[in-house]
């Protein structure tokens, strides 16, 4: 089966492939909110219908949370599996948003045309690019070039809790030769990536007490202990003056960059002046004497997510809390072990409390970093379409973020995962006026069709 | 005119003045959130109308907040100014409190009657124990033993902006050869006491930035700048191991305690273990080889009223946040200079920030301590009435907290003060379910009666 018509098709049908995102995006598919149970529901018939009608044998699974769309093609060539999530992240503060987030429409921008509404980047607009390039292949040719699975969950933004139980309850029906993930971006304008590496993740709250009750700063002021100080003084002490996290035996398992992906990396030329200067910064803040790219690809961080204590609103109280809060993160690469890295945390602020103050720990989500099997031939011919597809080659790099699916995959199914994907880094993602550009989606389209194209021909 | 039938009155009197008091503390004055604006109109309206009823000379005086309210008696003998304020601290954290905060009531506990309410040990009932007192003497005289003056303010609990400038206006007419202040406590429950001195108060709000914007900590976490980490270092960076402030100057003008009051400090023989053991602790923690006494008293603090930054909510959003906050005050001592230690501590933050980070300050208060003069007669008189009145003699004390009001009376008008309260202990101004004994509401009241006796008999 040949390439080209697949590509002009996908080209002419453009306008309606358009509508159809539009279509999906006009669905509130918030997950993390109960309000909106119904409307994962509605996103889910809508993926089962469009995929059935594309030949797609597809169905809506229930799970104790909002239900999964699986799908099979059938068919002969190698059997793929593609992943996305059709849910989408709150839109909360909707007050900074310059349009309703579910009545998406094309916008013009000095950058070129963007689709605007929540989802349109994460995911809606990502997993359409690879139905998209089924439908063009089925059209063109009746059939498609490989033995396709579509598994599309609805709870990524809340922490996806029906997912593994899914996967181990029918390993047998989503077990592929490999898994297709499209969640992730671009590396630059013009440059496709495909994650080869990804960070896990640990996530911890504490809470440290003092006295039994908020006190009156002028009558105990002085005299007794004030957990906000102890909680400051934690979190001073878990860097270093190198940016180092000091938590003991923290750095286990942190591999060193090899020779070959420095060079990969450095060919990069990442442009970290650039890169912060979007958002305010100009300097690298991480681990003194690190490649900027491995700060937030291949070494592990610590980073303070939030944290309050006391009073909080309008004006002055002088309180002397009973409590204080944190909620931290560790960010995981190599082998670095998250539960044991949780322990050595705990023990590390158990030691640093002074008398009269306790500390509670609650965790949150616990996933190691991902290393893909880049000797998989999958990884060259992807590479190799999307070298064919976009003005730059295609580039292997890490991610900073933690992406457990590829993970599970790996654990559960035995399957290596590729990531690849066609966001930019100013999509707005989790953020109010959140896009997708529409040559995201087109070009994403078209990336889609090549590497079903490379990988079967092959 | 004689002492033993007002005291009766007040005897006699008790259930009519307990429902005056739970009709005032029904009034939601909160003066910090513009929300209860009218609501402090109402509460000085009542204060007007109860003085109008006894005979007082009584209004509503506008101001650019809260409403002031003055009174005069007229009459002759000593001219006394007595000062309280009806403006009562927020109620958050709401779900903490047993019931509602503006729905008092009488509640029998294990150690005795207490009237329950915000406002009740904080100022409201103390101000209606002077009232009160007045009333009876009224009642069984006709006329009172003094020419009173009665100076209620409506901003006490939100840095009193409009005070200094009404008590300059109105010089002539405020001023009086003693201020009676009530806002203070007893020493131990059947220890009264007189506050000879008081610290003073130095209010800050910080806010550091880094990034423009909240950030995803996948994404940026390890290379871009965390103000919540920057504003941990600083807190942390305010204290040294011996528990002394850092701010560079801080302990200019602070006076080492004098061989006088060290021995009359020590005869109060101040129980630490049990003073800190009622809010769950164990152990003094502030300057290294101090006094416990002298840290609430009479040696200077830095503490962290308030932090927040990043995500607060239920569960986790690993979000690297734009902003980091904190509201931190200092008592003060001797004659530290409030504005020089703002300028010093902003300073200090200041050096501290790492490039990419800035900082804005926000002040909230800065009066400098007061000293009494214990030898005007005054003193001498009310230690003997409030000793006649409660099973101890009356002590000198210090006070930890901060009445700026009194060091106005001396600087704008050239009047001593006297600070006389019977709060407690476990009152819980300022937390929730704060209270005030039915019994201090009642020797209160008997209390300033005899002071009024032995002022204007002796």
């Amino acid at each position: 089966m040949t390439l080209d018509p697949v590509l002009a098709r996908i080209d002419a049908d453009l306008p309606d492939a358009i509508e159809r995102l539009l279509d999906l995006l006009r669905i509130p598919s918030i997950s993390t909110d109960p309000a909106y149970k119904g409307d994962c529901e509605t996103a889910a018939d809508w993926l089962v219908a469009d995929l059935q009608s594309i030949g797609f044998e597809a169905s809506k699974r229930p799970t104790p949370g909002h239900p999964m769309v699986v799908a099979h093609s059938g068919g002969t060539g190698p059997h793929v599996l593609f992943y996305g999530h059709y849910d989408v992240q709150p839109v909360d503060p909707l007050n900074l948003w310059d349009r309703d987030p579910f009545d998406p429409q094309i916008e013009d921008t000095p950058k070129g045309k963007v689709i605007r509404g929540r989802g349109a980047g994460d995911d809606k607009g990502q997993l359409m690019t690879f139905i998209e390039a089924c439908r063009a292949w089925k059209t063109e040719h009746g059939t498609l070039p490989a033995n396709i699975t579509i598994f599309f969950e609805g709870e990524e933004e809340s922490g996806s809790p029906s997912l593994t139980p899914f996967m181990k309850e029918n390993r047998a029906e989503l077990t592929a030769d490999i898994a297709l993930i499209c969640d992730t971006g671009l590396y630059g304008d013009d440059t496709p990536a495909i994650l080869t590496q990804l960070r896990g993740m640990l996530g911890e709250e504490l809470t440290i007490t003092g006295p039994d009750k908020d006190l009156h700063s002028g009558m105990y002021g002085g005299l007794a202990m004030n957990p906000a100080r102890v909680l400051a003084k934690v979190i001073a002490a878990l860097h270093d003056e190198n940016g180092r996290v000091t938590v003991p035996d923290f750095y286990d398992g942190v591999p060193e960059l090899s020779n070959e992906l420095a060079a990969a990396w450095d060919d990069l030329k990442f442009d970290e002046k650039h890169f912060l200067g979007e958002v305010g910064l100009s300097e690298p803040a991480g681990e003194r004497g690190r490649r900027p790219l491995e700060m937030i690809w291949s070494r592990p961080t610590c980073e303070v997510n939030g944290i309050w204590s006391g009073y909080t609103g309008d004006g002055f109280k002088t309180v002397l809390p009973s409590q204080a809060h944190a909620k931290i993160s560790f960010r995981l690469v190599g082998t670095q072990d998250p539960l044991k890295i949780r322990e050595s945390f705990r023990k590390m602020v158990q030691e640093m409390l002074p008398v009269d103050c306790t500390v509670s720990f609650k965790g949150h989500g616990a996933s190691a970093a991902a290393q893909m099997t880049t000797t998989h031939p999958a990884f060259n011919q992807a590479r190799k379409a999307l070298s064919d597809e976009w003005p730059n080659a295609a580039a292997f790099v890490g991610g900073g973020g933690s992406i457990p699916i590829a993970g599970h995959f790996k654990e559960i199914l035995g399957m290596d995962a590729m990531l690849i994907g066609f966001g930019k880094d100013d999509d707005g993602i989790h953020s109010p006026n959140e896009k997708y550009d529409l040559s995201s989606f087109h070009k994403g389209t078209r990336s889609w069709a090549r590497i079903l194209h490379e990988m079967t021909t092959v």
